[in-house]
């Protein structure tokens, strides 16, 4: 029996038994399964930043990394159980968007996981995490083709959504994606986003109290407690402060703030 | 050398070394262990909570797996160091209660740790996880038998513990075992306990300022913020509040407040 | 394609895709990788912390494993990424001070690992977990001289840090490294330092409105709450309090008070 990665992205906690059952749900059915948790600590149903923080890690690992992904506020509705199958990975979770930026940066097949093909027993209602999505990675890992575990979905075309809207002048307003662990600011928009407008200079960032006209490169050009913005290593557009909280000094509140650029 | 699974539930947390010494441990003695995380942050010294946990999870584990379970407020006193061995897995952990779910659902063998036996040095006084308990897994890991580890206990009579008690008029008071990530109240009383009772509905659930005769099924069958009753993924009686933290909102505190149900 | 043990500390946490993308690198040069977490969780950028912490747990893996240590608040700076040879294992992570405790207690031998015979691509400015050291420890998993990663570095001549300061009359001020989970004041003084003075006995410990002329050998050897000085697991002196937060009890701030003691 080969090892096989399965990483494992959820907003269940590790105060809780709940990350234990699915690991043991996957075990069950291959024991050589090689788990790697990402995160449990997803804000509680936040499924736009699991959607990014899943953009951040997933194209690194090896081909056929199995990539489980449950947020999931909609569980025991009708939201529809996916399995996507792309060149390089496979993806297992809820329908409700933690997959945006996989379905407009990849070319991938869907299924829609079909219940009785997975599992004998009947699923709980608010536990779908281990008893569908768990037992289908452990069906995928015993070496079961995806057209076994659900129906082919048509062809679909999702309008890819980002994480911007354009203001008068030239000016763009952009949504906080993550305050990470250190308190950068990271928003939703990516020098990719930027590229196919066909432009290629920040004249000016503003984010409440604090604006510049230049953007750093590494956190060590500035003092300590100096705001700075930069491009981050995912090539998005970070606020950051050197060795200190940018998101605190700037009492910055990803629900409500956002970061206005101008562009050229 | 075969993987062989551990999993480990702790209240060490995760900002200090401990984890990192007893996972070195049981490396030692196996490089090929195939550690699972369950969780370190039990809240510090909550025995019943981690037995809770661990009765959540312990039975979706492929035969053989050991579970290490190390809450110990008592380490360096009395308390005995466990093994026990059920038809299924192994458990290594103190005689402080973290078993008694165990106990009172499986049929077991239990062994008393014998330190001699187990490790060459003396064990510190403060660290039995890393100094008794993990090198107790390794040898197991390493194929030792249950009886070269330490000494055969006689037969034990546990009287279960139940989390709920009776009053007048058919009422049932309930502890609540666990507030999880999501602020879900979950009660220690099972679909088991009642039927145990002969009993079948529940008539009425009091929770504080909250009352209501009926149950939920799944949570998007009431709204944003609603709270609800119902039986979760483990089938024990649960306080939920769709997408929103029931404990909060009902100002609940787990070591003073209870769930009251009138059932028949 | 063998096992091989890479353990990770780091100050990324877990609730962004950070360690996501590093342990994917990882397992892209060496699928096999057995990845141990011991902690994400230091507190940002605290380098004498994750010192601290590295020693409570590297001398316990088996031979060869690989320990990943990257807090680094200057990264894109000078700081050299560097690689280390002990006796048994392998260290990678900045030259910043987190290696303080291996260079005072291993014979080793230092690498400045060069970025060009790592790395194909050019490196994120501010990612190097993710585009230098993990990329080092996957070439170091399969198989590389550590000759064939950088650059070998003269003998280094470290002055080993300590962490006590002397006073008048045979008191010593000692620096707490840790206030860990369980509220236990740890302190930079260990049994080592004390014999290294031929000293052989503590006449009395101070901590703010606390004093002691006994020490204890186990937590269970007070009541509930009491307060306690005693050598932890790791030979290191801890105030403690029993099934208690010490660090509460006492009000104290690692970053301003300090352990005074007195030894003969």
């Amino acid at each position: 029996m080969n090892n096989k990665i399965v990483t494992l992205l959820t907003d269940f906690g590790t105060h809780d038994g709940y990350i234990g059952s699915l690991k043991g749900v996957i075990k069950s059915y291959y024991p050589a399964a090689d788990i790697i948790d990402i995160s449990h600590d997803i804000d509680p149903f936040d499924v736009r930043g699991a959607a990014f923080t899943l953009h951040t890690y997933y194209s690194y690992f090896p081909k056929d990394t199995i990539h489980f992904v449950v947020i999931d506020p909609g569980v025991g509705s009708v939201r529809r159980p996916l399995l996507l199958r792309t060149a390089q990975h496979y993806f297992v979770g809820p329908d409700n968007g933690v997959f945006q930026f996989i379905f407009s940066r990849e070319a991938y097949t869907a299924y829609e996981l079909d219940v009785k093909k997975i599992s004998s027993g009947t699923p709980s209602a608010t536990f779908h995490a281990r008893d569908i999505f768990a037992p289908a990675t452990g069906k995928l890992l015993q070496g079961n083709p995806c057209e076994k575990l659900g129906k082919r979905l048509d062809e679909r075309t999702e309008v890819p959504r980002v994480f911007y809207s354009k203001e008068e002048n030239g000016v763009l307003k952009l949504e906080a994606v993550n305050i990470d662990r250190f308190g950068n600011i990271v928003t939703g928009f990516s020098r990719r986003d930027m590229e196919r407008m066909n432009k290629y200079a920040i004249d000016q960032v503003k984010v409440k109290d604090f604006s510049t006209n230049t953007l750093n490169s590494f956190y060590a050009e500035k003092s300590d407690g100096e705001l700075m913005v930069l491009w981050n290593s995912m090539d998005f557009l970070e606020i950051a402060a050197v060795n200190a909280n940018a998101a605190k000094i700037l009492n910055f509140d990803k629900t409500k703030d956002s970061v206005q650029i101008k562009i050229r």
